[in-house]
């Protein structure tokens, strides 16, 4: 099973409201997006050595309630769905048990020098992994 | 008319991909948003010395080509729909003529101590304001 | 003994070079001075009852070796100085038993109003902790 | 002459003090840095063509005032100092005429392997033009 990611929030990411700044979300979606690929076996060094490269071509984030600082927010990612060109993760980020902010990004897949590839053909057993953990499959 | 808004993409703003990090389009939307409010004859002084708050309860961000340092987006704001209490604004990022980002952001309106309020009621003219701008009306 | 605080590079931390942007450590001294004063009994929240600010007055940084993602480091927190308008300090960092960046950070008393206060006179207790902890005494 | 750099501060570089994030001013540094070598002639893609790459080996910050969201930073830029091997450059930060900060960056100069080499050998031209720019001279 995959564990949560937790951030906690930092001085540094709060803004003169008092609260989060809504871009530092991103950071932390990245965050615990790294941490969930390197939990099922498919860290950063591994990827890279494959010559896989992930890069965000949307992301959709909810704020539900602010944080602030010293705040320490439990991240869940999901992988929502995979087709041969796409990847959707969901997180879900709670404090205190109550939801924070629920986010979506989706990813494309390319190669070093940047080109589109099919990862069903090009790593088929990172295909099958990531299938099998998606809450829908969609080929 | 409103101009359009212009971020020159920092070194700090890169990442080691070598574009600009994801997360910083949600800071120039921002800093975007706060220049067209100021263009209006909202800004950031006024809105505060009228006691309105509007913080972002959603984004949706699309990055179709990536950028990196020393590039020049152009930033087209628009308001896309208001209601008593949601505004919605588009953004589309331009460099050297390509859509580099298309983005949308939404808020609710706060009084000083984060209490939801009707924007119609609180303050009409900004809504009126805010309304004949907006590409779709919807009250 | 105060443990050292560890932080993890990020990827939204790097920069085009590869390497973590050198603003970031400014944050990471952030993060372990806030872990620092939590280990010593003056979290932020405690600080903040007792209506005490530190704000960072200078800083001194050396970048002896370039750090990226994924890379772990140690940083070791010092109270290097205390007199009772001025704290000192001395942080050091290692990445697999390598120096990679040494700091200084000093800063004032202030209460909620900003006005310089004598932590001396308005907080003996946590002054004398720091003079204990002082590598140079120096009142 | 070389004009000063402008930066107006954004609402996303303040913190929860309700002031400009500390950790921000070595970012206007950066960028006033890169302003100054573009008016001088080494705009980066000049820099980048010449193999030539200027890591920061060390900062000092002296922060004098605060600052926050809307304010405008006029940043003057100053060769302090070259050498073969180093480059030191001054910063004077002022809004409404105050100065707000006072820092100082140190350089090495390095190829595109990260070996550090001579700037008088390598790139006697630009050399002589920071030579002939810098306050103190020390060959």
């Amino acid at each position: 099973m995959v564990k949560n990611y937790l951030h906690k929030v930092q001085y540094y990411e709060t803004d003169k409201m008092g609260v989060t700044h809504h871009s530092n979300y991103l950071r932390f979606m990245e965050e615990a997006r790294v941490d969930f690929l390197e939990q099922i076996g498919y860290g950063y060094d591994r990827m890279e050595k494959e010559g896989l490269v992930s890069p965000v071509i949307s992301v959709n984030v909810n704020y539900v309630r602010p944080t602030t600082f010293g705040d320490k927010l439990q991240i869940a990612v999901k992988v929502k769905n995979v087709t041969a060109v796409k990847l959707t993760i969901d997180y879900t980020m709670t404090c205190n048990g109550d939801v924070v902010c629920a986010a979506t990004s989706t990813h494309c897949f390319v190669d070093k020098n940047s080109r589109p590839i099919s990862l069903k053909r090009v790593n088929p057993q990172l295909f099958e992994l990531l299938s099998s953990l998606a809450e829908a499959k969609d080929i």
